[in-house]
């Protein structure tokens, strides 16, 4: 049991917000989970990004940048090494149902968590049982509605092995249960096409960035399960992991891409 | 803007709740909409029986029924008629992540809505642009991963429409936007089935309990666009609106089925 070291919601540290948030009763706003070290955010550009992307696409109220980034680098300065999760809602209901008024002044809660441990030397991945829904509406940002998630984690728990991959209903692969997934082939990186649906992670566009800047061609592009078959390697990206080498996936044994290192040199050298 | 009657959380009237609750972090919680009248909610046990099947396919510790239902019911004492809003999550994280720890203590939050006003005399319908992704695994339950229902709201506020189709990203009409939907037919009433995506409604149940009682012909079916433009009549049902006659399907002029008024009898006289 690892509660927050630290909450804040809309600047007051006493934890509580209205049964009326929009975020609770319909899952109504955006998350970020941020690396923090040394008491500052990593890479918040994209972080800012993401969450201007989400607000956009839900027309959600979104606070000033300045306020954002100073509660949390308030937050960041409780370990050397922390996470901080940031989730802006549309903020407390002014109307019964699902419709927005417009006139919803949001509410913003930014919580402060220990770094979590390092994953096991081992690091198998599985695809999954459980499908993701398609909806081009939703694909890419990271909204607060995180059910398949949830089910993933459960499923998870119980399989032989430390993240799964999941699969569109239409067939496709397209992330793990908390992490982008990117294909290593002899002549190029692949990772999953997120139109229909997954996040679009910061690591993963830290990715997309370093390949471009290191000159490593990289394919985004439908994964079918017969593409994933074929890779030579494969590796999970999350703020927390950076790049994880899977060592298996399905029970088939992957070499360690060669391109990982330079790609997770470059990315740490990018963090502020 | 209508805020609620009275709000309780854990039974608790303050109206607050922490800030690391799972239904606020990842919607990771189902919720039940019950009309009450002159004191008692109408139709409970297909309330009750629908937050089980939710609890049930979430893993999701559930109350005691009667502890529900006495809140329910203090609540229904506020008006002659009103809307109880019941939403029942995992409770406070205890861990950070998408996993549960399976040691959650649920949280429970009763809000009572003022009776809202009816609709318009002319109830016009439109199939929506937003689709819904499809995942069997949550299909059916009313959980509270409601984004796509938001989304809808929006593009219903701009519509020239009081109830918009969703289709799920196959192409299958599934349900309104707050709705379930039935098909009139010379020989049959149709609903469409709900087995990839939608919310099965207790107005829903309701008007299948009522069919099998007043032997009137009803299947559950996929129901592609080719279908509803050869449907003679449509009603959409909710706890609120009952079995409300769509008097138009994108411009369509319609009839009003002449089976609405003795399923609704049926039910009306089946609410306690």
């Amino acid at each position: 049991m690892a509660p927050p070291l630290r909450a804040l919601v809309n600047g007051r540290g006493d934890g509580a917000l209205l049964a009326l948030d929009r975020g609770l009763h319909f899952g109504d706003g955006v998350f970020e989970t941020i690396r923090c070290m040394a008491g500052q955010p990593c890479w918040w550009p994209l972080h800012w990004q993401r969450l201007q992307l989400g607000a956009g696409r839900l027309a959600l109220p979104l606070p000033a940048q300045q306020q954002l980034v100073a509660e949390v680098t308030e937050l960041a300065r409780m370990a050397e090494r922390c996470l901080v999760k940031l989730i802006l809602t549309r903020g407390p209901a002014l109307a019964r149902g699902y419709a927005p008024t417009g006139d919803e002044t949001g509410t913003r809660i930014a919580l402060c968590y220990e770094w979590p441990p390092a994953p096991p030397p081992m690091f198998r991945v599985r695809t999954a049982q459980l499908t993701l829904g398609e909806n081009p509406a939703l694909a890419g940002i990271k909204h607060l509605n995180r059910l398949e998630q949830v089910l993933a984690q459960r499923e998870l728990a119980v399989a032989d092995c430390e993240e799964l991959l999941l699969c569109a209903s239409s067939g496709a692969v397209i992330c793990g249960s908390m992490s982008n997934v990117f294909l290593g082939f002899e002549d190029a990186l692949v990772t999953p096409d997120l139109e229909q649906c997954g996040v679009a992670g910061v690591m993963r566009a830290l990715v997309l960035q370093a390949c471009a800047a290191l000159q490593l061609p990289l394919r985004i592009a439908t994964v079918t399960p017969a593409l994933l078959v074929g890779a030579a390697s494969l590796f999970v990206t999350n703020v927390r992991l950076g790049l994880q080498t899977a060592h298996s996936v399905d029970g088939r044994a992957l070499r360690v891409d060669p391109r990982i290192a330079s790609l997770q040199r470059w990315i740490d050298a990018h963090a502020f």
